[in-house]
């Protein structure tokens, strides 16, 4: 059948991985990865654990699929310049508290802030595509310093309202958040920054 | 003697007190809360164990001691407003930085990632500072608004810069970050923010 061709039927193979993916991300959203386990894993998706060892090799890699899934940084290309930072604020927001989530991204703050694999991960899928986006919009001054402000400041809202559950900011509407802190990531992605000394 | 009733000696008391501070201070930067125990602490201040207790009653206020020392927001009741931005995130970076901090501020932000008690504690260390520093500025509208922002970014850089790690924010000098975060502090703590329909 012609529809077929352009969307394929998922094999059973794509099946057994989303499953895994699944009971992965509901096994790290509820023990945290140091006590989730492949054998639980396994169990929970009805799979055998040799099988989620043959498709992700070992839980670092599992947990690294888990969170790729969805990118936490929107495609920005088609984005007004001027409210870059209100989207970029929005959809980091939403990331974390879309049904999607499931304490996924909680977890790998968590494990970040006690282990150096974690806080590397957290590079690669937060840091890293900041500046790919930046660099995909066009822009190239400063790009790193860019998005690692933007990090710092993104991260922060995370930190405080997921993790700390800070009065004032875990209680408060995300619109209401996004659009005091949305001018702050404005300025960190297009606007003036202060010279810098050539070191 | 006059000048001793002005600066009196320190009592043997106030010796052994400071002694098992500076002790736990370097117990917990090292070890971290949960490995830090009270019995190495008393080793190392060369004390019985049981003084520790009756100074601190237990581990947890012995920690609240150790990290209250140095209070995280300076007296800010001098400063003219338009630099409150500047000198709130320099002293933020020196504390952080500081011979005094030793790693003790490092290891409350990471306790209070996995720990609520540790969550809890750097709420009363930090974001009860700067709401009493905004009332004591004479400053009254959205103040704990005000004071949960300047906490998601200032705390934001201590996650990226001391937890995390990250390059771009880790490795620049503590001047330039002060220069480019301090005008989102500055209008955190005294800007326009958006309107918020009243709940």
């Amino acid at each position: 059948v012609a529809i077929n061709e352009l969307t394929p039927t998922p094999t059973k193979s794509d099946r057994t991985r989303a499953a895994i993916l699944r009971a992965a991300r509901e096994q790290f959203g509820q023990h945290g990865y140091d006590r989730a386990s492949i054998r639980a894993i396994a169990a929970q998706a009805s799979v055998d654990p040799a099988l989620v060892i043959r498709y992700f090799t070992n839980k670092e890699s599992l947990f690294s699929a888990v969170v790729d899934i969805d990118l936490l940084v929107p495609d920005l290309t088609n984005v007004a310049p001027s409210t870059l930072g209100r989207r970029l604020t929005e959809h980091f927001l939403a990331r974390w508290e879309g049904e999607l989530s499931d304490g996924v991204l909680v977890v790998l703050l968590r494990s970040a802030a006690t282990n150096p694999a974690a806080a590397e991960r957290l590079r690669g899928v937060f840091v890293d595509q900041v500046i790919e986006g930046l660099r995909a919009l066009g822009l190239s001054d400063d790009v790193e310093r860019r998005a690692t402000l933007v990090s710092s400041q993104l991260l922060g809202i995370a930190l405080t309202r997921y993790i700390l559950r800070l009065p004032g900011i875990a209680d408060r509407p995300a619109a209401e958040l996004v659009a005091d802190v949305a001018p702050t990531i404005q300025r960190y992605l297009t606007g003036r920054l202060p010279a810098v000394r050539i070191r």
